[in-house]
């Protein structure tokens, strides 16, 4: 973490880039965010030159663009193109890493209580189908992990796979990245990280992480297009030799009739289809250094201590948030009003949110005792008026 | 089968329909296509409105349309929308199949020596990782699949699946995909079918292939966008209770902290995002649900007449077909010509067309004792007179 002063970024100029938020209150980044204006037009034109020429013929033309997703995603990440795979969705990309681990009946699993839904769901079938134990970390009272028992249960139970959610769908808070692996360097146990949620929202040094697998989504803080993703593996993982189990003709040479060869970095965890998704995406990592992930985190930090000192201050909100340390999402309820009504509401007056609702993140739904929330997730094109507007707004319903 | 007349197409308004195809000699559908412009429209359209509203925002809102793949699909294959599960591509499909069956140590999966180069791959990573066994079918001298063999195999190895491509990448053929049908359906044996190469060439009536799985592909000759594919699953696959391994939240419903349920139908295969391409999946299959794949079929095959009569008839071509039934996919090398200056010549006069190597069809490369070979893959929109220049070219590039 750099000492040196945040700059400040041209709203203007960077809202100017985003047609949508002009039309709405958008706060839901969280779910899918807006997409600047380069990374539309570079789908665009993409399109374009596939009607007229063919898919596979534009490919070839361009390259030299697919090597350009690699360096940028590298340089958000701190690391070496080498280390970088495409995905199609952070969930595709963590199951390429599930399968790439050979587990074997009675193999432990540690996840937290809030780690993202379809990887407990993976989680779960492999515990039917396979026989590996899925164990969960205590979190503390206020909501953080509880690192200590975290340590317990690695010297208890020697896990293959620590996998954790760096900042979870709802909650608000950013879990303890850089101390879990530590703690997974020093028991020497393979490390999941999913940052579908902090990608392109705070910045991300995989030298620091330590972990061997980082996963991302396009659709979320990068601002990119849907159904894509990518995935960061370490070189401890390569040189492991690990490869997906279903590999495809992108991630291997076919050499005999019962023999391949891996690629020899990353691209070996690659699924074998691209298409425009992939140029929006690398449009999208591009911006996102260009503007700055110091200059957004800081921009971000303004924009969150507004809406939550607002909400914070009305009567018969429910904050949901808890943790020491919170990002750009901000959940509540309130039994003021039956959820129907704060919907039509919130609609009413143009702000974009996301309704969840308990399979979204079931244990944390039952130990807060709630059946829904609200989750706004503003981001760096948002400016300070929109947050004292959702405010006055929910005091306006909540009267 | 029907005996009704075939009607035939107003190709004049399809090639309006397709601008890509006034600028080249377009013949490499078995690759990726050209879209016809709705497809892009539909593209174009969800794209803007994505760039207004977020990408959550438009998905709720075309709800119906998401609906509509199904319904277009399963009129395309002759089956019930729940028996249809999006997906990225047929490789993305079968690894989902392949994923949901659960192998053991020594079980064995028939494939044959064409099966597609990922499917190869897959199997023989399964068989490295998981100890299964992987048996191939024998070819008759005449390239067709030895169903002899096939059934004798079948009583030796009881194979738990059994793979068959319908269309292989070369060698021009069509398999018996019927035939193994008939044999999986006796001896009670998982099929999957790729249709990767078939789908939007030929008729395809899931109840006459009696396959358990059947997998596509968007863009070859479906002309969709790139990165898209569907699934077909049987009502037995679905009663057995199969589902992908690393299911996630669009598969299964987290239901307690190690509990989840499954999705009734087949969208329990589907993986967790959509985007535009899924728009542009569902109009590329309702264009060719309204085109008529009877209709496609009777004018591919009078295009293909054309065009083997014509290359066949020139000295210096090796022709690289085989079979007894053939489709859209035209192989042949020549020794007049090294592969650069051929491939130059071609792409000189305006053709589009694939250059293969071993590592696409290894043991078919391996037996033909052949290094690289020119694929040329017309498909409806083409014209008599396109065949007649690609062949009088030949010529000229051959003398």
């Amino acid at each position: 973490m750099q000492s040196q002063p945040i700059p400040s970024l041209d709203i203007d100029r960077l809202r100017a880039d985003t047609p949508g938020c002009q039309d709405s209150l958008f706060m839901n980044s969280a779910g899918a965010s807006l997409m600047p204006q380069p990374v539309v037009t570079a789908m665009q034109e993409y399109l374009q030159q596939e009607i007229q020429l063919g898919g596979y013929e534009v490919e070839r033309l361009r390259i030299s663009q697919t090597t350009r997703f690699y360096d940028e995603t590298a340089r958000l990440l701190n690391t070496h193109p080498s280390n970088i795979a495409y995905a199609y969705s952070a969930t595709d990309a963590t199951i390429q890493v599930l399968s790439a681990i050979p587990f074997r009946a009675g193999d432990t699993i540690l996840t937290t209580t809030n780690d993202y839904v379809s990887n407990q769901l993976a989680f779960l079938s492999m515990q039917q189908r396979l026989g590996i134990r899925l164990l969960r970390i205590n979190d503390l009272p206020n909501g953080d992990l509880d690192l200590t028992h975290l340590e317990e249960l690695i010297r208890a139970h020697r896990p293959v796979l620590i996998a954790i959610t760096h900042i979870p769908t709802n909650s608000g808070l950013v879990l303890p990245a850089e101390e879990v692996g530590r703690l997974c360097r020093q028991y020497d146990v393979w490390y999941l990280l999913d940052a579908a949620q902090s990608t392109g929202q705070l910045p991300l040094d995989v030298t620091l992480l330590q972990a061997d697998f980082l996963v991302a989504t396009g659709r979320k803080f990068l601002r990119g297009p849907r159904n894509t993703g990518f995935l960061y593996v370490s070189d401890r993982v390569l040189e492991a030799g690990l490869s997906p189990l279903f590999i495809d003709r992108r991630g291997a040479t076919w050499t005999g009739p019962d023999a391949f060869t891996l690629q020899p970095n990353a691209r070996r965890f690659e699924p074998q289809e691209v298409s425009l998704l992939h140029v929006g995406l690398t449009e999208a990592i591009r911006y996102a250094n260009q503007v700055g992930i110091e200059a957004i985190r800081g921009q971000n930090q303004r924009l969150m201590r507004r809406l939550r000192t607002g909400l914070e201050q009305l009567d018969g909100i429910n904050r949901l948030d808890w943790g020491s340390h919170q990002g750009n999402i901000l959940t509540f309820n309130t039994s003021r009003q039956p959820l129907p009504a704060l919907e039509a509401a919130l609609r009413q007056g143009r702000v974009v949110f996301t309704a969840q609702y308990p399979s979204s993140a079931l244990i944390d739904f039952q130990r807060k005792g709630i059946d829904w929330l609200i989750r706004l997730s503003p981001h760096y094109f948002n400016t300070l008026a929109e947050m004292d507007e959702v405010v006055d707004l929910m005091a306006h319903i909540l009267r």
